[in-house]
């Protein structure tokens, strides 16, 4: 296991609308992707793109709403009305080896591999295996050199 | 206000020793600080650095773990015992100009300007104002390209 980039923070909130205009307004960003919906994940997304010394591929700001009371936001927002960090997601080169990695140092996999908003595979482990962190995984976007955009 | 570089993402730990283990050998950091005491902020802290697509300059992890029961940080720990994600740290060129927009803008300072875990001015803002996230803010340390190592 190879630490790759920290791609994103989750940040749940209970409107991206109002964390956008936060984000923009307030916090200066200038970059701010269009918000989606991925309704297999129960989830609206949306992402603050932070710069580095010398361009705007830093870690990105993952908002995260959610689509409806099944959302697996919902019970966190339930808890944090005002939403707050929810996760952390740095990337590998291989997902299928970070899997077999982590499976076989006995930490919790939530759910199967599957497709991030970046477009390739993700999964998350658990918060209690992982020093109280919610850890997604995530494979690195091919032919963009890490960036994750 | 312009948005600079995600410095930091800040991480309380009951033990930064267990820390750099679970960064180290599970998740394959190669490039993990010294630990070092901030008497005055009440808290033991650790860099753990995280690749960009060229270099080791990515947003680090800063851990936090308390010095005694009088550390900011002790309450956390006692409502999540393994510890968690505790604040974001965001840079901007001029501390002094950053601290009058956000007065101005009615966000509640958490005490005064001081020097942080870089050796550049920093202060905190409430999360009530910030959308649910403790929000450092910090200057962006000179002639390191906002490295901030």
């Amino acid at each position: 296991m190879k630490l790759g980039r920290l791609n994103h923070i989750g940040v749940a909130t209970p409107s991206i609308a109002a964390s956008i205009l936060h984000f923009h307004d307030m916090m200066g960003a200038t970059d701010i992707s269009e918000p989606f919906d991925m309704p297999e994940q129960g989830v609206k997304v949306c992402f603050v793109n932070t710069p580095t010394g010398s361009d705007m591929n830093g870690t990105q700001i993952e908002l995260i709403e959610p689509l409806d009371e099944n959302s697996p936001i919902h019970g966190f927002l339930a808890k944090n009305p005002q939403g707050g960090q929810h996760h952390v997601c740095f990337e590998v080169e291989d997902i299928s080896e970070a899997r077999a990695w982590f499976e076989g140092q006995d930490k919790r996999i939530l759910g199967p591999t599957r497709i991030g908003a970046h477009g390739t595979p993700i999964f998350f482990l658990h918060p209690k295996d992982m020093m109280g962190q919610l850890t997604e995984i995530m494979e690195t976007p091919r032919g963009e050199d890490g960036g994750g955009h």
